[in-house]
């Protein structure tokens, strides 16, 4: 009798390279998956809502995967815990879900935050944590082009170019930016992204933030669905996985 | 002619053995002298607002120190901010400041933080950056106990056995205990603090936000002026040197 376990997972992206599992480098997969094994002798796959790139953080990832074996719920998440030590991936609920449940494709929407932080001096507390932008940033004028970024568009401008999906149409529900000093802010919700979707609206979007893009160049930018029109990819340290919603 | 120069400075305490300089062991203080040496060539003493302790964050730092050749300010800060790599330490400030300046003599208050993360599963983004404590804690209890320390009194109940003030007294302006889901930040303003105050008035806290220690308790433990009495000292990494007010 499977049962099919449903993880909630944050981890400190700085020491993966990323989330799926390669043949060599550590990935985040890959040490819980080896943790799985180590306390059940099952090989599953895990299976999860957002891959994340290098250096991509997560606060609340979720993923799937089944096992053979019966174990408690607590007991899962403390034999994770304790086997994926000392690397910086935490289970922070572990919970039996439907046989049917899948990480991935039940997901009915994604966030995401991104953090800059805006100052002359490098980075000690937040290296790593955030995108340091030394130019300064304006809020409003990013609030202003980012507010044409919600709804359901061709989002071609900000999708990288070996991106997958069948589709570059996307809805965009949410992209809120708040500042808090010299902290920045973006907070943003869709079904799902095209590949480095966040990071590409999130680099054109502080370009337009310090002046180096006027805001008739973004709303032609966007509207000509090419990604050279767009602005640079900000760097991954800076993304964080937020949560998931299901139904 | 010689110039006095103050310096802001943030920086990652997970990796330095405290501030002041060690015979071996990396610090703040030694990894910035040896980065002005190596700018200066000069062999200036760094003179510290408040020493850390190994483990302990600064947000802003002051410190001051004396150099025979003129500088730009951009200069001095840049050029310290390039030696210092790859430790985690950055200078923010670099100014020039009146010849009778005093990092620590002049300080009229120094504003401390300490995190707590409550929460049962390990830390991933926040291990060393706050204090994770597995007990459930409750807010109300620690702010009725907290009220109590504000203001004029022996705090010896709360100071490390081996600390050389000459007295025992000091003056608490500030402890806010705030909570934003299961982190809780204590913001602590004080002229000066007696060795590990902070940390032991956290630490005590925490007990009675968990239950282990009463009200009633805590009351009998400030007003017996024995550290024996008192709670545990919480653990550097959620402390955070916030600040330092000058005239």
């Amino acid at each position: 009798m499977t049962t099919r376990w449903k993880l909630t997972i944050e981890y400190d992206g700085s020491g993966f390279c990323g989330w799926q599992r390669q043949k060599s480098d550590v990935t985040v997969q890959q040490v819980i998956e080896n943790a799985i094994h180590a306390f059940s002798g099952e090989n599953p796959t895990l299976h999860v809502a957002g891959r994340t790139d290098a250096g991509v953080h997560a606060l609340a990832q979720i993923a799937h995967f089944d096992l053979e074996k019966e174990f408690e719920a607590c007991a899962v998440k403390g034999a994770i815990n304790y086997h994926v030590k000392p690397h910086r991936v935490v289970v922070l609920k572990a919970e039996v879900a439907p046989p049917d449940f899948h990480a991935r494709f039940q997901a009915k929407a994604r966030r995401y935050r991104f953090i800059v932080c805006n100052r002359p001096a490098p980075l000690a507390l937040m290296a790593g944590r955030a995108w340091h932008v030394v130019r300064p940033l304006s809020l409003a004028p990013m609030q202003k082009a980012a507010a044409l970024l919600i709804g359901h568009h061709d989002f071609t401008t900000f999708r990288a170019k070996f991106c997958q999906a069948k589709s570059p149409l996307r809805t965009l529900d949410v992209l809120d930016i708040t500042q808090d000093g010299d902290m920045f802010t973006f907070d943003v919700k869709s079904r799902s992204f095209l590949y480095h979707q966040v990071r590409n609206m999130v680099g054109t979007l502080v370009m337009v933030g310090t002046g180096q893009m006027s805001f008739d160049e973004f709303v032609a930018a966007f509207a000509s669905c090419e990604r050279a029109n767009g602005g640079v990819t900000a760097p991954p340290e800076g993304l964080y996985f937020v949560s998931v919603d299901y139904d």
